[in-house]
């Protein structure tokens, strides 16, 4: 029911390498290992449930609401992509005011912000005047606006030095999603 | 007892930034969730189980090989630090080679390398020769020297872009450790 944290930060994980999500999934395993009662809202991926960190989540009781229809650039309907990701910033919302978690994911987020399906601006001074002190949340995705970047506590940019799918080697389950 | 991995990667997380250990254990959450057969072996962190990560691990039965005796540079015996270590790396040989895992974390292991504890081709030669074709493995830490960059099949580093020790907020339980 919340209220372990002292001092909620707001963590974002941006860059184009990878380990953004994966990195946020490990705090939650690691908050979750504390006792810490945590949440996902995840914007953008599947809701097939078939992703290995939304099985593990299941199994362990951590609350996942997966928002998105899949990946933007596979969506074949736009507005529904959008409509959801917007869904999805309202259930953050009620999530973080909620006093249920002391550790929130907001996964895939800055896409809505990059791509300016919601405002940036009013984002940060939503959250600036309703996150909980004692909440941490943390952030995914690419091109992490300015805006935000300057709002967070902790900003991490994975940069991608080596990747094997250029090398033809493709993404792997357990290991890739 | 392994054999669900394809094709095995070799994966490096470096850099100054948070997340490398953290983006590992999102893997080893996520793998776990699928059914995989993960371990970690831990080369400087302290033994002390009362890190988040490893209070997960023994929740959910990952094994967990904490070798290290704390930060090195708190260390008090730099001598017990290196044989420690080193003997890590022992371990390591043996559960690569072991068929029991199909995801295994050397973590923070890159500083046995840096500081040359270890010899980075020998390592990567008794890898080359030795590591079965479906075990994954990951490695962390700051430092990676060239050769295992050269070696690795995936390499992020996590770039430090904003750090809230800088602006005096201290580490906390359920997130930094």
């Amino acid at each position: 029911m919340g209220k372990k944290v002292k001092q909620g930060l707001v963590m974002v994980n941006t860059g184009n390498g990878k380990g953004k999500s994966t990195a946020a999934f490990g705090v939650i395993f690691r908050a979750w290992g504390r006792g810490f009662d945590t949440c996902v809202v995840q914007f953008i991926k599947a809701e097939t449930g078939q992703w290995g960190e939304i099985k593990a989540a299941k199994k362990l009781g951590i609350d996942w609401f997966a928002k998105g229809d899949g990946f933007t650039w596979t969506s074949k309907d736009m507005d529904e992509t959008i409509a959801r990701a917007v869904d999805g910033w309202e259930v953050a919302k009620e999530k973080i005011t909620s006093g249920k978690y002391d550790v929130i994911v907001l996964d895939e987020f800055t896409y809505t912000l990059a791509f300016k399906w919601l405002d940036t601006n009013e984002v940060i001074d939503w959250l600036k005047a309703n996150k909980p002190k004692d909440v941490h949340l943390i952030i995914t995705g690419r091109d992490a606006p300015a805006e935000l970047i300057e709002y967070a506590d902790l900003v991490t940019e994975m940069k991608e030095i080596k990747h094997p799918f250029n090398q033809g080697i493709v993404a792997q389950a357990g290991i890739d999603f």
